[in-house]
């Protein structure tokens, strides 16, 4: 992907700083006609919003997100639909609170993008973070609200994604439950497992610590058929994604790493005859949704993983941008597990993958794809 | 990426089926001046050509390449260089057996495309997976080779793949010995595992089943700078690059998905000083070599998660592209692990990654980054 | 338009230079199902075809192309059909006569891009004019073949070319007849300047001299919506294509240079409604059918300039890679005006823009555009 | 160029409409550590700014561009420096007056973009023209500022544009003074030609008519080898940056059109010795500065034409939305010739694509450009 933007046919461009006065992005390519108010994109900017509970960061931003072009209303109905051109969104950063750093200005603080920033620009906007700041993440969630809405516009594709592990911590698959993941602050699906976290967190936050996560993104409804080869495989765009985010370091598809170890008669995904005509039935997804690069129709499953927040109060040994060694300890407001909030942010990049896909996909072969199973010809 | 082309300055374009007469590469963007000849490549092609040991298919293809443009003697040496212009690489198929594949014109194997591809375009060349087949990374090996030769034109960047896990056997990371990986038909780096993996192996193969694999990649001598914010980050780049490759189900940079594991104290990578000036002294690399998205200094550090091969004699239930249930069971000639001859192909992508990213780094930047330690302002 | 690359969806890619060995191309992103044949693709090619009058170059190349991928028989019917995988193609060179070129190795021919090349590179194939040759246009007349097919797979679009403009002769519009223009060896649509054009051309061969000319291609039957604003205006992607040709110097779209002449009034193409329900009847095509750059469903119609060739024989002054002054004379083989056969590459860039720009549009919003007229809303 | 982003490594986005809010644009891929205040922009938009003279639409807007990303102010001195993340501006909407615009909401008018966006999307926002109106080059303006300092950065380039037909009257090219450009309200270089557009656009305006133009915009300083073969020609460029423009319909470059007309005697721009080492002396540009799709070191002249503003006053024959026919009478405030604003248009696109090609260059080749002449070969 080229610099601040992702995608090809559904493209997002995002831009501003931590600490700058407004953060934003450019949605271009978006389907005309497609209904589109502040209320669609505004609820998935609350779930990613910091300062909703003691396990992410108490920095207060409201994310009140405008929407600035794009969007016409309806001559009839006086409802708000995109249009086709560039659909701009802006938010103001409103918490600033630049002085807390003030060391950081000189210092670069192990596992964050000081130094490397610094290496390659010669200069770095270190307030917050600047570019480098998960602030960035928030537009990902704005452009992928309007991902959402365009592919509840032709299919109808549900993404929802889930916190399934938390530093050592692993969720019992066997008690997966979607709608717990909502009623606790880390997108859990697993009720037992949210209590014992909220307890292995508040011990992480009190000793000025931090720790890791993987989140898991599932895509559910999209047909067989999007993506493509061989550069633009649908995986590889999702690791690309995926991999953009924030403090990232693995991503997997359907069994993952894992599936290494398997044999290949336990790795096949048995089809049978389906019953409803809408392709195979699988009788299992190792592939995660996924062969060739290209869709199945089965659920498409990712996930990823988060480091561990690079803020911490341990004092780290470093060295400052004039090559003398120090000691650093970072103070400000910072998240214990910056991926409890990365579960909106993958659901958004899955959104935005499978948009670019849908529209790709349409324009390469039009709207007349899944046409399994084909007719048999006649012999005479 | 587009469609079959990778890279965005320095760009490679492949094309070809399995079973078609030529498969070839376009290499674009390349920096003119580069000595280029066929035995740069070939070398690079041999060690992933299939039939060299029992382990591997026993297709015969001698994988002989004709680089037909691009290149020059200079007028003073005779010695071919790079001009500039696009780089097209032809390699003839030799030992096409598409009788073999008589069966699967219909049928729809499990774990392979098969049904994918007929999903998206309604039609599929069937012939030894045609599009979809592990005959296209040999290009990308020989695109690599080119990278290669870029990243040694300026940089000096070492880049060495190893294969640390067959199915569930994974190496001793303490007898690592680079000296072992060109030793054994694996790319292991540990000799008593490739001792252990070939009577592993041999089982796997006779029972007609297959297994998994773990490569690993180091790139070594990269400056800190390279790679970008947010969507072209270095690490990105890499997962879309390696998840590109056939059968890849996971892509890890620096501790992977084990990063979620570890608390902020055990992530950070601290620095101390350096002695030789090339940047700071960095006490681990949990990161992998790359932070924020930007490469540090450091080795950079990158693994990928091969399925097992989907091509295994155990029947296996499936449909035929007409909706009838059948038994599956692939013949033809089979890698039982494509692991290990993935080993090169993923030192390719790191290699056509890094050259990208040199030459992007180059264009916005100037060839004068690494500046680290910056004067101190002189205060009055 | 990225390097050696033309297109967003329906991607070209050319290589070769014209005395190596063998050039290409790869045409990805084409639909799939679409019957292609190597016939479909050599009638272009041989009406671009050298020496086949006296007014063009006497090197004899057969232009035999080979289609090498991304095609496959259909099971039923055996016709061949694209698969939406590369399809590459191959045209071997078989009339060089590098020693022809001796002295141009190291004189700069005025008007050619020799000194340019070494300005940029450092090196250059100054072998036939090496990457800079004509020679590259053939792949983009195989490639425009294709583009057509998909043309014609949906919408039914017809593109032809003419000359219009020969050194300072110009056609009489009032004559223009479409059958002559595969009459006469210059695609003239008037055939009373046709015959003027021989003696006029005779004239300037014989003195070893050359002469410019003016191309117009018009594409009809292509639906109003196609392109887009801002950067991908329909006409903006036109003008990149054709000033990419060899030698090209001017574009015009419509009325072109001479709009600025016009009064408003004059300038305005009014509308009707139409008898046939496909559009507004539009009353005048000043625009040349493309307004915001969106297709209007008028004719597409567009010119460019071609110069003279720049290989002559009246000795011209100029300089060696080695500093020193020299006269130029060119011998070798060549075209005394290449704007006769840049109609055919004329009109595959017309194609090859339209096919892109259908695909991107059908991705974007679909198969439902032409919508016109609207219903209009009932007042209670 | 993909949607609404032009440029590959020097990449601006715009959004907005006439009517909008706000309109802005994001410049990605700006090298670091280059001075960029307001000013340095502001003075640019002035120049294109409405309501300066009576020549030019009465809308007023002050124009007030902000930067809200991508600069950060230097540590030592205070100046804002770019850091080589996106830099995004925003200016505020704020003299609309969408009820002039009532009647066009549901009529076509001819000329406009308004039918083949109704064609293309279903839907259009038709105040003020929506994002087909001319207000989105205001944004062009201000990348170019951006672009302009990145191209004195290093290289000294310096770029000028002028007016240099304006309906049927053409300047004097023997009184071009460079100094008259801006002591006249028509970036007129030929003051008598200024004084009689005067009273001949006085004319225009007060028939409530409209006049086309002609725009020369001229690089000086671009050293030779940028720009690149094939489709990435920097002429190629150049065409579609200018053709992006609205209400252009003509591209030349150097001789353009008229090089159809020369002899290639004529045509060929001869070489001789220079005396100051920085290239060949060339006696004449008919190629305007490029050759091979590369700069040759001289200017690089261009020009574009642009078409009489289609809102006039005269009633015109037109459809409406609903399929019916109407009289359309543009009222509203417009430009009775919008080439007069187009001057500091062309002359941002001009440096958007030499700052593209700037870093494009670097990328490839590096830094060490512009070797000749070279050194002979030493025969023993």
């Amino acid at each position: 992907m080229s610099h601040n933007t992702f995608g090809h046919l559904f493209r997002v461009t995002t831009f501003g700083e931590s600490h700058g006065p407004t953060i934003g992005c450019v949605v271009d390519g978006c389907p005309p006609g497609i209904p589109l108010e502040v209320a669609d994109i505004q609820g998935y900017l609350d779930k990613r919003r910091p300062g909703q509970s003691r396990f992410t960061t108490q920095r207060q931003e409201p994310d009140a997100v405008r929407i600035v072009s794009g969007v016409m209303p309806d001559d009839a109905t006086g409802q708000a639909l995109t249009t086709g051109t560039p659909i701009a969104l802006l938010i103001d950063n409103v918490d600033q609170r630049s002085k807390d750093y003030g060391e950081i200005r000189e210092q670069y603080r192990p596992g964050h993008a000081d130094y490397a920033y610094d290496a390659k620009y010669g200069i770095r906007d270190y307030r917050g973070g600047g570019r480098s700041s998960a602030r960035e993440t928030a537009m990902r969630v704005a452009a992928g609200a309007i991902a959402r809405k365009v592919l509840l516009s032709g299919p109808r594709v549900r993404i929802r994604g889930a916190l399934v592990q938390v530093g050592p911590n692993v969720i019992d698959r066997s008690k997966w439950d979607d709608a717990e993941i909502d009623k606790n602050p880390f997108f859990c699906p697993d009720a037992a497992a949210a209590v014992e976290w909220a307890t292995y967190l508040d011990g992480v936050r009190k000793r000025g610590s931090s720790c890791g996560a993987i989140i898991e993104v599932i895509a559910e409804g999209v047909p067989a058929g999007w993506g493509a080869p061989i550069y633009a495989k649908l995986d590889a765009e999702l690791a690309s994604a995926f991999m953009s985010i924030n403090a990232v370091k693995g991503v997997e598809i359907g069994d993952g790493m894992s599936a290494a170890s398997l044999s290949g008669e336990e790795n096949a995904d048995e089809m049978r005859a389906s019953t409803d005509g809408s392709g195979p039935a699988f009788l299992s997804n190792h592939a995660g949704g996924i062969l060739g690069g290209i869709s199945t129709g089965q659920p498409i499953v990712a996930r990823f993983a988060v480091k561990p927040t690079s803020s911490i109060l341990t004092p780290r040994r470093s060295v400052d941008k004039y090559g003398d060694e120090v000691e650093v300890r970072t103070k400000g407001r910072h998240d214990p597990c910056v991926g409890i909030r990365a579960v909106p942010v993958g659901e958004a990049m899955m959104a935005i993958v499978l948009a670019d896909a849908f529209l790709r996909h349409r324009g390469q072969v039009g709207e007349g794809s899944g046409r399994w199973p084909f007719t048999r010809p006649q012999t005479p």
